[in-house]
This record gives C-alpha cells, structure tokens and sequence, in this order.
C-alpha cells in the first residue's frame, strides 16, 4: 500500500533538497514527488508518495524542516488523485489499431508521424497503468509522467462526482 | 525565459535528494520539478525547469551526477510540454457562471459540494495559468499542480499535431 502526503512549504531555494535529502537519510523510500506553485505567493505544494508503513515517521521527520509549514496525509477515498502521462508508441505498422485501443482511455494525440503516435493521458493513477498495459503490445519508445497530485474532496460534499 | 531539462536517471534511493541538492549548491532556482517511471525497469525520468541563463551551468554539473544516465534539454518548439492542475474555487454564489466560464479550457469536475467546486484542468503551462486567471475573481480556495513533463516530438513529424 502507498500513501499521500500533501506538503505545504515555501517556495524558497533549497527546501525540495531539504525534503529530499531528509527521506535518503531516513530511508524512506519516495514512489512519486511532485512540486508546484499554490495560489498562494511565496507557498509551494509537494505531493509524496510514499509506503504506507513509511508514512508516521516521513510525517514525523518532515514535520521538523522550518521551510514546512503543513503536512496533511490524502486517503485516497477521500481525495481526488491524479497523474499525467505522455506515452510515444510505435505507429507505423498497426497505427488504426493503436488509435482504436487508445481511445476508450480518453487518450488524446499530441504529436504523430509516419513511425509513432505520441498520446496524452490523464487521471487515476490506476487508469494510467491500464492506458499503459493497452499500449505495451504495440511497442513503447518514449514515456513520462508525473508524479501524482492529490487534493482532498469537501467533507460537505453533497453530490460529489468524479 | 525558462528551460526545460529532461533527465533520464537510475531508479535509486537518494537520485532525487542527489539532483536537488546539487542545484541547491550552486544557486540553480528549480522552477518546478516532476519525478515518474519510464517503461524502462529501473530508469526514472526528471523533468526540471530552470532558468534559461542557468541551463549550461545546471547540464554541466548534473552530468557529473553518477546515477544520471542521460541529460536533453527540450525546447519548447520542439517538444509537447504539458501539466495537470487541481483547482477548487468557491461555488456557493455563482456556480452556473463558474461553470460556464471553465467550459472552454476542457475543464472537467472533479469534485463538487454546495460550496465549492474543483475542476481538473490539462494542457501546456501557459493554458493551465490562463484558466486560473480565469477562475480567480470567483475566489480560489485549493490549487494543486503537478511539475511540467515534456516529450520531444518525433523529428521525422510528418502531420505534427497539437
């Protein structure tokens, strides 16, 4: 089982090296990382993914960084999770096929030629795996993808939709 | 102007801490960063974004780097650059003008309550900033992003598409 921590930190120089560095010492083994902006100036979000077993003392360790200023662990049942992946398959040969394979994932063309077919896809990480499952018998040549984000749903959600 | 790196590296322990921390050594601001699998066993990929003045400097130093494997700087023009976004804004007030005014950028509910809602929203940096410009006079209250991941497109492109 792997779990999420949502970290809110500042966005100053050095603090992903801090987080980092502070879970190769402990030996604690990060799945996924992702940083970005928040709409808040000067606060930056970190989204890791980390083993389950793992997650008391990552919160525990992570809590004493300055630069950190909150820690929340997302249960996945009560969070909206997300990847992005970009995915090049070969296309020269069986590209009809391809195409009709990619399309229930919602998968989206982003750049094609005479050799390969590169494709957008998005959502639970679980979906992503099976986008990429769909797409290996055909021959992957490129593939990158996030690390997952995470936001917690609104406890006062009343019809809430994924 | 800023540079995307695309970082192809083995799939160890410490990686992460190892890249972050060089950059912090040498003052290399790491605009966002995004850290996920390949379809390759034991590679990773990192996609950094830096300062387009720093690119030398941050290529040079990380490709002393034991466990990076390979290092490409991508350039926007010849690569499809993408992120995902979480976002939830305040929909008590105005939910039908919320919704009308996301319809455009393909954003799609996530989650919903009486208050608020959050959508997901993907596409290249600029797109993404552009939909929370749109969104922030209704009143912002999460916001999540992932890294910006970039692919190059495939240089023998006939019908290039976006």
């Amino acid at each position: 089982m792997k779990h999420t921590l949502s970290l809110l930190v500042e966005d100053k120089a050095g603090v992903l090296a801090r987080v980092s560095a502070l879970c190769a010492r402990r030996a604690i083994n990060i799945h996924s990382l992702a940083v970005g902006p928040t709409h808040e100036i000067g606060r930056s979000r970190v989204t890791l993914v980390v083993d389950a077993d793992q997650v008391e003392q990552a919160t525990k360790q992570l809590h004493k960084l300055v630069n950190v200023i909150k820690i929340s662990e997302l249960a996945s049942e009560e969070s909206v999770e997300r990847e992005i992946m970009l995915l090049r398959v070969n296309g020269a040969a069986r590209r009809s096929e391809v195409l009709d394979q990619a399309a229930p994932f919602g998968a989206e063309v982003v750049d094609a030629s005479s050799s390969s077919v590169a494709f957008q896809v998005v959502g639970h990480p679980r979906h992503l795996a099976a986008f990429l499952d769909a797409m290996r018998p055909f021959g992957v040549i490129d593939l990158v993808k996030s690390g997952r984000i995470a936001m917690p749903r609104d406890v006062a959600a009343n019809g809430t939709k994924e």
